[in-house]
């Protein structure tokens, strides 16, 4: 079996071909954007996207959306982690949470498949906490300045390997290969 | 001549509707709602959602889509301005704004037309800037701490003709209007 998946980011390919390949599933690129829709709800971002590829090409095919959602803030950044990260970074984030507390967050990343049969859309989530500095040079976005449960070290303070293996994308991607294979 | 204007908001369309009442124009409601697009351009929101409109009633009509742009932080909140409102609030853009100077900011306001003939897409703009504090009642969203320039007054502190005399929505439509009468 064969699935096409939307993805610019080839680090994010390889990391989703490899889960896929130990099911037998071959994972091909789909150069293709979609349009993301204003939403606080990540389902919701790629349930549509999924239907607008889905239109144009009708092929199986796969996408996902992640977010931080810093709980005392109701969603924030959220659906709009990216857009807010490169106008506040993790600097404005931890600005916003001088003085606030608690501190709980969480990583979401939400992944879809569809096919002529219809949507498989599953979410993994990682919990944690935002921390009161930046620590760690690795990974990207708020990396530095989450720590998740359980754990002494940011996701920026991981290897890659030590992230993807606790990420909510890997997550996400571990349900989908196991709605997939049933 | 009649055109549709596509707004859950009844103060927005009995507003736009005397403005253009003026030149002779019919505005009607169109009770639909578009995907509003993820992107940094209030523009490409309203373009997007024009020929996204377009596509399901074939009838000549408006949509508009506004944000604040705080200088400093290159287009936040932007497009996402009613999304980081209901997260934050104005104290939380007020504490991102602590220490920081300059407090420039504009409020924009995009309307846009569309019929057989193609797209009239205009912006309106007040300049302004962010104060310290929030002061005024009236309005909503960011207008307790966004003065315009040569004012004294926050847009929460000013009467509604007042500020529908020198808001950016106001001068968007002007502007639309100005086209289509042309």
């Amino acid at each position: 079996m064969k699935i096409y998946f939307a993805t610019g980011n080839p680090g994010k390919l390889k990391e989703v071909s490899e889960k896929f390949a130990g099911i037998g599933i071959e994972v091909m690129q789909l150069e293709d954007e979609y349009p993301e829709i204003q939403t606080s709800q990540l389902e919701e971002v790629v349930r549509w996207g999924l239907d607008w590829l889905w239109e144009r090409h009708k092929v199986p095919l796969m996408i996902d959306d992640s977010g931080l959602f810093i709980k005392v803030f109701d969603a924030f950044p959220g659906v709009y982690s990216a857009y807010v990260f490169k106008a506040l970074g993790c600097e404005g984030v931890l600005k916003l949470m001088e003085g606030v507390d608690p501190r709980q967050a969480e990583f979401r990343c939400c992944a879809g498949y569809i096919d002529g049969n219809g949507q498989v859309v599953v979410t993994g989530t990682v919990k944690g906490r935002i921390i009161h500095e930046m620590q760690g040079t690795g990974g990207f976005g708020y990396d530095p300045i989450f720590v998740p449960q359980d754990q002494k070290k940011t996701f920026a303070q991981m290897t890659v390997e030590e992230k993807n293996s606790m990420s909510h994308r890997g997550r996400a991607f571990g349900l989908l290969a196991d709605k997939l294979r049933e």
